[in-house]
């Protein structure tokens, strides 16, 4: 097995085997890419600026030199390759560029829990799409009918719409409720306040490389050669305010007031060792999106939630990225098909992501019925839905033999409406 | 009245009153930001360059050094208000800088059929509102029930939603017609193709300066001073693909394929003299919707076709601006009020735009009732929507006592589908 210089436990969501992307601010102010390994990150500047990533792909391109990761993005797979194997060599165990250079070590190193994470990519456009069945069936079965919980588009498309790309943070950015209309008591005469029925939502999302033309389409087949990577995301929702103004043009305030997102995105090649086998899609759908070799990522994903009268963060949820209906290739041959053009820094999240167990779902929504049936927390205390000051971390990972390929975490809580 | 040196038609769109911000390739292949009087460009970076923005706010901010307007726009009010003045005094007729400078006035004026115009903008993030009580009227009609034809919330708050904002493009973009599923005759098995229902939708669209923190929001009182300026929206639209997409989300495919403006944006400041009364609001809206002194801009809109078939372009839709039932004060307080964050160079669209007669509906949808009253055209042919080699052209301007403040057109053509 690969091993690095740098010591890194075996429940590391970063060994060498992982080396996300990520980016920080440095002594001086300044943003700087980042990866991380072990409880350190490694400064991608500063060994771009050393000459050390001298490959044929990313020769003189000073991919490290940006603030965000967009243009390195924009280079393609080859580039993405030969950047991953150049920090794996400079990394592992037998190489003495950084091992046996303490001045360049020192340059290049530093204690994760010493720096600020900042947002590693300028995200242009942000899609939502809503691909677990069973939370498709949730809600359907919540707000419909149980019998034809699912709309007749469903399994013939991967629904989405678009969200908002300014309002996406980074994990660990507090959050304050949001305000906006709602009908209590089902009336058709609106009040205006803080949100009451303040949610998460469990998804995972990923950023995609070069795109495509304007008009132009991406192929299923070809549709992977596009992501980059993946990061955790927490959808915040008020489900008050969009259940009154989501008709007839979708989810639009309810959703528009933050998105937060992992600080580290682990690339589809850290990913690799953890293909597996999605659900079978019947019916059959059209061409456009028949994938053959269809396959998804083993990724364990979990929900804690810490009130201020707990010391200890609840474990609510525990389900895995594998359960989705739709893959992330299908997802973005279906955004590309009618000509719309894909940029390098887009996000495209997964939806809520539930399993078929009452502990697997992916928001508050589910897991407590809407409000139905109160979650007890070992506290004594209950939740229908979020209160201020409670904090939601969502962890992610896959594990290998003897090591994890990990997301860390995406946290964020809750505050009280601005006045 | 205020008069240029420069010889300005009555009929021009770009009088000294004017004066809209706009962008172009100078023959060195740069872009450069610019206005428009006349027949001409003037080109702001040069301008900028001799040091002619030395105002107070302007001064060595650079303002139009940039290859956008975003940074200008984040300046806010003053510095607009700064460079206009300036702007409008070095063009007028009794100012001898650019006037008797003849190399200085080469290398600003240039013939503006001799230049190519560009994006001006970095647009962020798009929302498309639904603001005009006619359409919103004609589609619940067309498509639910026409005795209850608006939904419940459209009075109490202003329906929109979040757009693609990677696909906006400039005027005189050609746009392919898109491909999606579609469930022709109703069916619940929907099949692949180019639609068959490609719409235009005559819209305008605000563009906004400074904006407001994530969690914060902006008043509706105040909402007008992060209005930097208008353009013409052409808003395409495929919709059968919407039809079949739709539900539980809002349209997605169906809006994200194109959407194209006008190069030249008119500021506020511009518009001024052509406020007007809008629609009277029962019920009242809450508080947070709550405008006093109410008004809009009289701006006047039409919508031309023209066809493989015809020499001249045939008029088949004219409007106006002031007949919105939401002022865009109103849609940017509702923007913001749950926390959303706006960000300079935003696009605010109104939704298509609709008068109550017949030849005043902004959408082959409600011109054709769903295709059921084809329009016929001078050259005998006819249309139910819009076919391959279609070319739509919106344009808008405002009446004054002997001048006109206008934008320009906004233009496009239909080519076929991709193969």
């Amino acid at each position: 097995m690969l091993k690095s210089f740098i010591e890194v436990d075996s429940d590391s969501h970063f060994p060498i085997q992982n080396l996300p992307y990520g980016a920080y601010e440095t002594e001086q102010g300044e943003i700087h890419l980042c990866s991380a390994i072990g409880e350190y990150i490694v400064d991608l500047f500063v060994l771009d600026e050393e000459g050390l990533f001298d490959g044929s792909e990313l020769n003189n391109q000073y991919a490290f030199q940006d603030s965000s990761l967009n243009y390195f993005m924009s280079l393609g797979k080859p580039a993405w390759t030969e950047a991953r194997n150049t920090l794996q060599s400079l990394l592992s165990a037998d190489s003495k560029i950084l091992r046996d250079n303490t001045l360049l070590r020192q340059r290049v190193l530093k204690k994760r829990d010493e720096v600020r994470l900042v947002m590693p990519v300028q995200i242009g456009n942000y899609t939502d799409f809503y691909s677990s069945e069973q939370h498709a069936r949730n809600v359907g079965s919540m707000f419909r009918d149980p019998d034809n919980a699912l709309l007749p588009n469903w399994k013939h498309l991967p629904v989405g719409y678009h969200g908002r790309a300014s309002s996406i943070v980074l994990s660990e950015t507090e959050i304050h409720r949001p305000k906006g209309q709602t009908t209590p008591n089902n009336s058709q005469q609106p009040v205006f306040g803080p949100s009451q029925k303040l949610d998460f939502e469990l998804e995972m999302g990923f950023i995609t490389g070069p795109g495509n033309k304007l008009g132009h389409s991406i192929s299923v087949q070809e549709a992977e050669e596009h992501i980059f990577g993946l990061v955790l995301v927490n959808d915040w929702s008020a489900r008050d305010i969009q259940k009154w103004e989501y008709q007839p043009l979708g989810p639009f305030l309810a959703k528009s007031w933050a998105t937060s997102i992992s600080p580290w995105i682990v690339t589809i090649e850290a990913l690799e060792p953890f293909r597996t086998a999605c659900p079978e899609q019947n019916p059959k759908p059209l061409d456009y999106l028949h994938q053959t070799n269809r396959s998804t990522f083993d990724i364990q994903l979990d929900v804690l939630l810490k009130t201020d009268n707990q010391n200890e963060p609840h474990r609510i949820c525990s389900t895995n990225f594998k359960h989705l209906y739709w893959t992330m290739a299908q997802q973005l041959a279906h955004q590309t098909v009618a000509g719309c053009n894909v940029m390098p820094g887009d996000l495209y999240a997964s939806g809520t992501i539930s399993g078929n167990e009452d502990d697997s779902f992916g928001s508050m929504l589910e897991i407590t019925w809407n409000g139905n049936n109160p979650l007890s927390l070992p506290s004594g205390e209950q939740r229908s839905f979020l209160e201020d000051g409670d904090e939601v971390i969502m962890s992610g990972f896959a594990q290998g033999n003897g090591f994890k390929v990990g997301f860390g975490e995406v946290t964020g809580r809750i505050l009280p409406a601005i006045e």
